[in-house]
């Protein structure tokens, strides 16, 4: 009780986005005690950037300082954890290193880009024994957790027809052309790795795996970039092969004018279908063979475990994305907290998202990406 | 002023669904004088729902007896347009016959169950000059008009990418054993053709078709049956390539539990999009690039004419799915009163769905289904 | 089977907006057949929209031509039933004479400007034991009924607290002053008797007094005339004591700019409640005290008799405005037909709404602009 | 930058509600140092709660006892600012202390039970030139303030009819017999003062006037008791007469079964109308007389600068409830801040509610109950 996690992060300095996410989640529950960072791959900048956070003495100019000089400190002192915020291109060399010194990891996603990346880490992190989260925060929202459980549970009876969107319409015009600084990472190949099935299709891949508990084992797609100029892709359609014969159907764009972050799944099954919109998070809607429409909310306390585990509110009283990040991330501190007394944190069983969660995104950027290229059905594993 | 279309109804008795719709939408606006029928293939039920109806010594125990007695009718008495409502495969023939007899037809979709049935019958009305109209009634909203028109106008710009749905839950379970009327005949591949993809398909291929204005070039599909012993499809997903470089994803099933009649259309084009909800028709959400999102009403001075003229109440009195119907029955009252006068009616300038559209949608049903077949991306016309 | 009732019309000509309303509801179930009317108080109007329906012979130059006249016909020939829908402080004369002529009327709402026209009515309607149905629409809403139903089988428990709005944008300017003919006349306290309370208040009312079954007790109120230089009022606010110690706040308002046809009802009972809005009519939420939230949708198996019987289409086929209307039209057909064989209307135990409600609706004018006069709360029956 | 306000807090133990909420509001931006606290009124709890926060040595067994420690620290060791979130009852008491010794207080609302206590406070925080905040905490939303900075801008014009509403439905049950600690203490007299009134009318008083920017001027209510055996209020409704010749009718309950946290308002003026509903905070429906009807939503380029300030995520990614708290939270940080210098803080020109506000509310549930047993209209001024 009233313990924290030493924890120390690598890139989110000013002017990023999601680090800022990161450092609010984590700072919600109480949980985390950030001593350290490596804010930017701009020294100038990740020492300015430590000063904003109060971090005078541990704000080091490049991660590889912090590595070393963390990995110096007695082990009561040094962190324990380090989130990994910086471009996709980086997060393997950077994870790599933490994990094989000993360090716990956060990962945001797309956790690398490219397979064999993805298998190196999962694997280090195996070896390791560590805890290599990946960020697939939207599966840190009740509801969401609700909708897994309810379909374990047998809510819905044997999947059918699952579809699954992410629609946004922020790159709809060449804002990389404007230097833009989110557009710009993520549009270019070097940095990204992929377009908008990258940056967004694993979210949609996660959550249909992690509500429906399905594996994919067959893709057909059509991956398009309307932008003109633009060097990744910034659309993408798929159909998809489930295990257990269920279908589902997968689209993702960031070319969706007016759409803001549009992610939503809906899953048919035998007996019953439940719906969920990121953008009204705290509602399912589970309907039933017998004609029942029913509305879920989170804080109800008809709902399940898991759900009730991540609720900090009563209904009524919207939570929202940084409380659904911050779930991973209270889950995340309870898997290294127990880590103290020397256990070896076990992926296999782990409530958050994981590296091994991480590779299968990564090798479904690849498999869309190869089903489009061919034109025709292709299988997850070939 | 006052005019009204001497009409007759081949099906469309006691127990049937669509008759009814039909004939109050025939009412609506009074443009219609329901005179003779050939309700059922059951001469004795025929006569008992032709009385029902008021329909005293015209109430046909067939249609051949229909079309024989009216064609010896002086012309001012005889009708002048018969609406087919009967099983599907049975269309054909029966359009078929009126039309060479010199009678406009209204037919319900899809239109004919072969690809050739339904050229012979668009080559026939052609020929005849006569008024073929097929019952896309969805596209009778006034809300989808203006969909249309805004595109037309440009309202979003270039077409980029479309999603279309129609999603029904009522077939989920295996109706058709239970002797279900609506059930039996849609799932009997002898009468239906198809199963989804008929039935629900042709209504998501026609509204895409006739709110983005453009055309299908290559369809990629999937086609499933998820009820066991089920002998027709009852689930679909395409990605389809369509004229001008854009992209769809249409998807439709009657196995989504929970779902009633869920078609829906969302357009994104360049430089805005636009979203129709059939279960909430009489509104249309309209984002754009600039960071607009406007609802749009049924009803409001600010609408374009083809809106205002599908019009029947002012803004908040909900007009529905009856309304709808009666607007191309409007629409194909007027094209039958200018024939009067011996004018041909042409089909390439209809402001009602025609039998052009009708062989498109049939066409449609067999593209997805060799698409399905053989797992690669088709073309439209091989 | 098949028989349908010889009906008239007073008021309603061209440029009338609820006229058109009530023939179309009319014509929807095919059971009524117009063979005469006087459409508008000047007699070449009303010859020129007779003729634009058809009605060549029998069209009136006005209503006591068109009461003598068909008097003089024989039983059998002569309109059975007669709607009125002239402007508000006509109802009462021509009502009256219809009534004590032996027709059955169907009178607009709010059915007189006076109380005591009020009574009058009611009263002669009961001597002369014809149907005297006044046209509160909104009750022919299948969902309405339902609601009603439930309310009635102990699905909310005891009333306890009633919120019921109708809230309008379209008078928030001075449109009468343009001429606009719907607003001249509504505005005009010589034809209107009241402005917005008697427009709408007595829908708001009727809607209470109908889901409820709860009888009014006492009204405290606040009545506004917001536009400058208008004649009556267009807003006003009550709170209301009900039967059972049922407490409601009922708003209206007709400058609501951005409001359409905003009516709903909310019922809050001791176990649960029950919603309902216009805009969206085919919709019920249930919640019940052990947190299920459910909607209900017209169509669906479940629902009670009432909602089954008032229903056309399966759910998810939009009904509307017309169709309810056209309920109250289909049940009055049926006690029309009914007193076919000499038997007497009894109001007390109509389904539709009759005399007695359109009394208490003029009741409720007066009430709410004496206690918004008086600034006490005042009581029903004083 | 990097400072963060020393910071304590009086009540908020172990299973109190809204003390978590103060907790994890000043954490989210990271502007808040807990340094003491007195958790509860019982001495071996308060001590567990502080442990269980990590506060090993300043967790004191009571406020008084973290008043005379806190005062005798050198100033830059004490804390600067102390949160309120005790019992309605004994806010008066605890507040005063602290603002006489010149610490800032951050106090929940209902500040006090009775208007005097509320005068006196207000006066004293005056006098001290300190920071006195009550947490008003709907008024942190982005949307929020985006209303109130729209309607000081024009966008409704003159404000003409408003409406608001806090429904719930978690004390329709005799839950304080059940021993539930927040119904029991808010449903005790001499703890909260008022029932519902107080605890959520204060919310809706405040919301109306914060972004209409009107006063009361004159009530009219209508309070009750529907739980049997329940000694405060559980439901009003009042009519109010606002600045300016506005009305507004504004309804609270805690017995709505099935509503969860339902605040909302809707302003109509002469050009136009904003609706909010808390319950999809990040969303604001505006409407103008021209027929446009705008969605807006939080993180909008367009949005105005209060509601910039107040955001933290983009469009699509919800903030909520907690979010809204912390803005509340950070703009009293920002005030106490600049306190240091030794500036007295000016709680007229606040941008945040203060003592002057939480008097209005106390005088607010003064004037319901003083309505409501008179049953006439009742100035705000007698």
């Amino acid at each position: 009780m009233g313990q924290r996690v030493r924890w120390g992060m690598v890139g989110g300095g000013q002017g990023a986005f999601i680090g800022a996410v990161h450092r609010a989640a984590a700072a919600l529950d109480g949980l985390y005690d950030l001593q350290c960072a490596a804010l930017s791959s701009d020294p100038g900048r990740a020492r300015e950037s430590a000063l904003g956070l109060g971090l005078t003495d541990r704000g080091y100019s490049g991660w590889r300082e912090m590595l070393d000089r963390e990995r110096s400190l007695p082990p009561e002192r040094r962190v324990e954890a380090v989130s990994i915020v910086t471009p996709n291109h980086t997060h393997h060399e950077i994870a790599r290193a933490f994990i094989d010194a000993g360090f716990h990891v956060l990962i945001d996603k797309p956790m690398t880009t490219t397979v064999e990346q993805a298998c190196d880490l999962a694997a280090a992190a195996e070896r390791a024994g560590v805890v290599a989260a990946v960020t697939y925060n939207y599966s840190g929202y009740p509801m969401v957790r609700q909708a897994a459980e309810m379909v374990r549970a047998g809510a819905v009876g044997a999947v059918r027809r699952v579809y699954v969107e992410h629609h946004q319409g922020w790159l709809a015009t060449k804002l990389e052309a404007a230097g833009q600084k989110q557009a710009t990472w993520r549009t270019d190949p070097s940095c990204a790795g992929a377009g908008a099935i990258g940056d967004i299709g694993t979210h949609a891949e996660h959550l249909l795996r992690f509500v429906t508990g399905l594996e994919i084992e067959a893709v057909c797609a059509d991956v398009n970039t309307f932008v003109p100029g633009r060097r990744v892709d910034d659309d993408a359609a798929a159909l998809l092969r489930l295990t257990g014969g269920a279908r589902a159907a997968l689209t993702i764009s960031q070319v969706c004018v007016g759409e803001q972050n549009n992610l939503n799944i809906r899953i048919h099954g035998e007996l019953g279908s439940i719906e969920w919109r990121q953008e009204s998070p705290d509602f399912l809607e589970f309907r039933r063979l017998d004609g029942l429409r029913q509305t879920l909310t989170r804080g109800m306390p008809s709902l399940g475990v898991a759900a009730a585990a991540a609720t900090r509110l009563p209904t009524g009283h919207p939570e929202g994305f940084i409380e659904a990040f911050a779930n991973i991330y209270k889950d995340v501190a309870f898997a290294v907290l127990a880590c103290r007394t020397g256990a070896r944190h076990d992926m296999h069983r782990s409530t958050f998202p994981t590296a091994l969660d991480g590779l299968r995104g990564v090798r479904f950027v690849e498999r869309v990406q190869a089903a489009a290229r061919s034109g025709v059905w292709t299988a997850w594993n070939d």
